[in-house]
């Protein structure tokens, strides 16, 4: 049997008159487009001809809320109460559902931006508080976590769709969480020396950290970046080498 | 056979710290609320407190989508494209969709607010781009127009569940427009003028203008307002006029 | 000689359409006004309009700057780095002092709000950012800081013009901080209970804490609440019980 | 005597993690910036940076209020009453100067924004409730106006400081106005082709229109755009060729 995986990518980060990333590029590497719901990133119409495209594309549309903060890029980490994020949430689930609907396709899958999503990868309670509330509006809706994070402990509580993440271009320390980007090597910036590191994490189904830890885990998603063109290059070289290998990509 | 109408109001208007009109008092009166989608007014935490207690009333759940302006209220006329208003319409029904479901209802239908319903009353261009990305997203909501206007025209043309509406409170023009605000007469503040007008025009099956003319139209729910403590007091005495002459109040 | 004191409330944060406090009823009682700045709260309109009522009624203006968070009315602490939290107050500082101008006064104190207020009162580093950012705007500018907190140090520290504050409906602990919001006791609803209490604290020169213990500071202006109609009746009794104990009341 | 003139471009117009436009290149070339003040574009960190990277040029700071429209880059006429504009315009400005004054600066000239410049340039009571608001603030500040327009006309009415502009990439109608966009040549695109024109509009001390007209008027400073990399070769372009003339650059 084939390995298959996904790969996802932010995209739709766009605001009026700003641009960002290079989405057309992006969705011809992708399998999934996790896509700004208009709070910390993205409008209406940037959703609109984003999801236009990934429905073209045969890409996945996945919701990508984030906190209300369009200065901060919802990468500010807020002190909200949980039922406020989880109203956060599902608002910006349920735009998404319309939104592609009208462009022709359907939400599959949901996953957390930014700030919400790094306090969501060590605060089980908020990571609850985020998922039933896109439960309770689609039952059958996909969660996108961080493999081996209190995201990944609440899925499988809840028994829900999920599917396990990792990083192309980030370093991890032995306790699966991310190197902190200030530290040297935290960040990869080229597909060969981050393609074959992925390709044996994959073949290892677990997280190999920058000790050399093996923390195993279901690796269902690789989350590459397109914001520079330098990127999409490393997103592209990336698939490339993991086609080459024999890996077939495939949308969740 | 009785004779049944639906009585609607806005409803989730406050905005964070910032409250706005009384919704309990009206959620006892109204059989349908219009409820702000965050754009003109209200946010997620408002709209979920809100559609909670309208679930709770039996009382029907609308989308209320307006222009993006908090600080105009949305009752600014904005010239946007008719694709980017389309844009923020499916946006906004899907976020109030979301919302419903959560809080245990469905939203049942679309009422255009401020600004946008009157651009949209008197250009049949814009209110079919708002109502077909309405009827995109859920093919069986009911449209409110406002009786006898570009508005009905439109969803006589689409074949869709729609509704027509009437105002309690606002004077009438020969041609079905209202009297304009800051002329005499224009706004009614008592239920002892307004409750009898209303029934007359229900059982007449017409508006009937200042200077008494009948136009005849469907009239299937009568505007409400709940802003301020008389119109709440309004709003009963219309209510109890009503079932006084032996009108059922029953939602869309 | 007699005794003066300042009596401070924050106005003007009204937003758009909607309406918080009474603005009108406290001109009468203050002799300073905190004018929110459109960041949490406010806008040009109702800076402008509150501004002329200030000037007509000779009230002191003060800049109140906060986070840019409408939905939180600025009450949310935000993890900001101090230099964008000094762009910050120097723009809001700036917008007040031409609001100010163009409605005949100027901005004479420059009071934080909410939690960037509680974040500075205990983070001399980020007092000091906010104030240098201000005085580099105006050196004459009269800082207002919580008495014998790590404001007071700052200004001190930096020798520019200040007023030391206590408030007139919180209690205290021990080491100058208000005792918690969830604490029975910890606000004061009646001016009955409030007006002694400040009367003792301006003739001991010191906060009384709830446990009686005594901590000397300079009280140069006392805030008043006013966003209930109660709260206006309470700060005009606080008025009357301080100035028929011959205490006067004097803009700083 | 040597013919001076002034070359001013937009900046500033970053917003958050947005990044628009070359300011670092720009600010070579022009010795006037026109800097935006949050409403449109820009937030107080860009301004902030912007502004000290002026000063460290030499460049004249100026403000440039637009309508409170980031989502539309304020570029969409909003129908908002004159003196909300008004109260606008003197938010903005009094906001820039004190970032200004901060950053070792100060504010020198007024530029109104894009659709708020389009609305003033053929409305003398708009034109009016801006600058008069503006000069409420400062007497002595800097109008920009386009040259031969109505805000030219009350600029002339107030009596007060002001500088006549023409645009480096634009065609002009008979009366003065812009060719619409939409038509070809209404925008020119190399400076092989705009930089005589612009010095021939300088030695006739005339607008020269599409069809050969000369439109006489006092030309101060000459607008330029930096949005895209060959926007930024053609300023520098029209600036070569303008002082290989002998014309001599010089800021307000």
């Amino acid at each position: 049997m084939t390995r298959t995986v996904d790969l996802n990518a932010d995209m739709g980060e766009s605001f009026g008159s700003w641009r960002m990333g290079d989405d057309v590029a992006l969705l011809d590497i992708v399998s999934s487009a996790n896509i700004a719901c208009g709070f910390h990133a993205g409008d209406p119409d940037v959703m609109n001809q984003t999801m236009r495209l990934a429905v073209s594309n045969g890409v996945g549309i996945g919701a990508h809320p984030g906190f209300a903060d369009l200065k901060g890029f919802g990468r500010r980490q807020l002190p909200l109460p949980h039922d406020e994020i989880a109203n956060a949430v599902t608002y910006q689930l349920g735009a998404a559902q319309a939104m592609a609907k009208r462009a022709g396709g359907a939400v599959r899958h949901l996953k957390l931006h930014g700030a919400l999503a790094n306090m969501a990868s060590v605060d089980h309670a908020l990571a609850r508080a985020c998922y039933e509330a896109a439960l309770d509006v689609d039952p059958e809706i996909v969660i996108m976590v961080l493999a081996a994070t209190a995201m990944e402990k609440v899925v499988r509580d809840l028994g829900c769709n999920w599917a396990g993440e990792i990083f192309a271009d980030r370093a991890y320390n032995d306790d699966a969480t991310l190197v902190d980007r200030s530290k040297p090597g935290a960040v990869l910036h080229d597909a060969a020396t981050a393609a074959p590191r992925i390709l044996k994490m994959l073949q290892a189904e677990a997280i190999i950290t920058e000790a050399g830890k093996h923390i195993p885990c279901q690796i269902d998603t690789i989350c590459l970046h397109g914001d520079t063109p330098g990127a999409v290059g490393m997103a592209r070289g990336i698939r490339q080498h993991l086609t080459d290998a024999g890996i077939a990509i495939a949308r969740l």
